[in-house]
């Protein structure tokens, strides 16, 4: 497997837009992505019960496993807007599926941004025909999907199955409201592979678990949340069809996209300066682990610290006790960046204070209880994150 | 019941001191609490697995039902210690008892600050001296106790048990890390109310459920986190030995108390620049009332839309969308100061911009599916609060 420069159309048979509606103040806002021939579909929602009405509809024309475009727009997430925003989402969909001569329940369709406004229809229907027009080879989807992101995020990378090459791309937003069931986070995934649809779920369900699952800004959840992928078969390999050594190659690609951009979407968090990557170890099962890492990741106190690159192990300590999960302090250690810092023996509180320094902090915690573990990445708590947050709908 | 001037030392027989023995870098650090007679204690101490050495003490003392002194520090948590922090806590419970010629079972010892770092000695042991030497009727104490605090909170009231004038004094420090199950929270009441111990457990249990488990300011555990009573029976009552007329004027009291030390302590919560009130009603059971009430409370992304005065309903329908609890999004109402800002009809995102100028908001939660409900105290995520924790302790 190596990394190409593209991203989402880089696979074979896939094409873009991203165009300017005039939702959000600035910027691009309608995104459009388009398979030339009907694709293997597998989708991931938010488990949010107040899921908007987009997560809704897509859901529904999930259930065939087909799928041949996906709209969507940025400004607004169309979420608790009613039977109206059930009427909207759906006339995107119809719209879409009208401008590119398809059936409707091939069109998927999503929204991000402020909860509870009616969609801005007159733009929508505008924005949505321009990008219907201007599908080609291109990263604009990426911009479009943007909210408070301070960046695009997009990648591809190409491997072989069976002699063949295969292209995977994937795009992805965030920044802020990221926790563990995705929230305010959208990623689009695209391949060229052909794969039973069967597969193609169990493969994005496992590689969300491992990647976009295990990330946290803040804690929240969204409405709106959903990673779906599209699998084309245009490069022609012998249909995976079971879990062999194609659909293992394929897995890696995935979970790769998925974790790089996962980690794209913590180091854009919301007033980040700092990455963070939480290590739990030697739990006594996978569940607790998750558990004890998120709840080190979802700790302002511990991200504060972070943030004045204060090595206050306490706040970890404190953090991790708290959980219910069983803990014995005479077998817990704790590491950063490879140096420990709490131990049986040892708190070395005072000379630690150089170790967070570094842009990228890794936080790994040894429970010496049993054999599970799991990583869990997350971002700093800082002034601009209140700045943002503060301000974001006026 | 009426409120009097005072705090921990109006009821009959309480004497305090609150001297500054150097462990912080500004301010009284050491404080105690004296009967002068044997009292009936009830305490309820932090879930945390890493409770600091103190809090472990004090349980043992607290065994037998009676105590006579409680000596505090401020400025460091003797958390995460090892042996070492159990061997200091209980000389100070030794010195203490001592200087008091009292039976060092008698004694309770608290501490809170920083976690992680050995107590200065030294110093304890000049300001246990001089606090046992000073001991009067006066407030000293609630400033001793304080860390993060801007103001002491002290408070008294006063009320008649079989024409029988009763006393109740509290004082109690926050103000970060504050959460349900109480963190890096003290809280140390007196009265000279004649009780049996059981019932004054019990009365506690309930009025500390009701007041200091209902507020959260980050949803940080601390390690450290004790409310603890003494009833010393100088009010010369006839002792109150059930749930009678006695028991419930006793109860209010000690209730009224407890609300009032615990939203002071939400008003000081760090960097807090308003006081807000969840009011989740018609929930299927009190713990759903209580989860999403929480929840709510806890929500970085609801606390900065409130410090940014940002009516942002959409984030307070998320954040209760997101608990897993059942949640029918057409028969939610959400109301903020009286005023329907969500509800199956409508979404008045735009009308309701001024609602949130007030110092003090009310966020009511109307699931309408049962008769449960709950209260739980929140304040905003501000500027200040990431200051105040970034640079804790350099």
């Amino acid at each position: 497997m190596k990394e190409i420069s593209g991203g989402i159309t880089s696979p074979q048979g896939f094409l873009a837009a991203g165009v300017r509606a005039g939702i959000k103040e600035t910027g691009k806002d309608i995104a459009l992505i388009y398979s030339e021939t009907i694709a293997q579909v597998a989708a991931v929602f938010t488990t949010n019960q107040a899921a908007a009405a987009p997560v809704k509809l897509s859901k529904q024309n999930c259930q065939d496993g087909l799928a041949q475009a996906i709209i969507i727009n940025s400004g607004n997430a169309n979420a608790c807007t009613g039977q109206q925003g059930g009427e909207d989402a759906k006339k995107m969909i119809d719209l879409t599926a009208n401008e590119l001569n398809i059936a409707s329940e091939k069109v998927l369709v999503s929204s991000t941004g402020i909860i509870g406004k009616k969609l801005p229809m007159g733009k929508l229907t505008a924005g949505i025909k321009q990008a219907c027009s201007s599908l080609d080879v291109n990263n604009q989807a990426a911009e479009a999907i943007m909210t408070t992101d301070t960046y695009a995020k997009a990648l591809a990378v190409e491997f072989e199955v069976a002699g063949e090459k295969i292209k995977l791309g994937g795009i992805a937003k965030g920044s802020g409201m990221i926790e563990p069931n995705m929230a305010t986070m959208l990623s689009f995934i695209t391949t060229d592979l052909a794969i039973k649809q069967e597969l193609l779920d169990a493969a994005l369900e496992e590689a969300v678990n491992n990647s976009f699952n295990q990330i946290t800004v803040d804690g929240d959840q969204s409405t709106n949340d959903t990673v779906a992928i599209l699998a084309n078969g245009q490069a022609k390999n012998k249909i995976v069809s079971k879990e062999d050594d194609g659909y293992n190659k394929f897995y890696q690609a995935l979970e790769y996209i998925c974790q790089e951009l996962a980690q794209q979407i913590v180091k854009d968090g919301e007033g980040a300066t700092k990455f963070v990557e939480v290590n739990v170890k030697g739990a006594l099962n996978k569940k607790d682990a998750d558990e004890i890492g998120k709840k080190i990741a979802n700790s302002n106190l511990v991200k504060t610290a972070l943030f004045g690159e204060d090595p206050n192990w306490g706040r970890i300590v404190a953090a991790l006790g708290s959980t219910g999960i069983k803990v014995e302090l005479d077998k817990l250690e704790v590491e950063i960046n490879g140096q420990s810092i709490f131990g049986p023996q040892e708190q070395k509180y005072e000379t630690a204070n150089n170790l967070l320094e570094a842009k990228e902090v890794d936080i790994t915690i040894k429970l010496n209880l049993g054999e599970y573990e799991t990583q869990v990445w997350t971002c700093d708590l800082s002034y601009e994150y209140i700045e943002i947050n503060a301000e974001y709908h006026t």
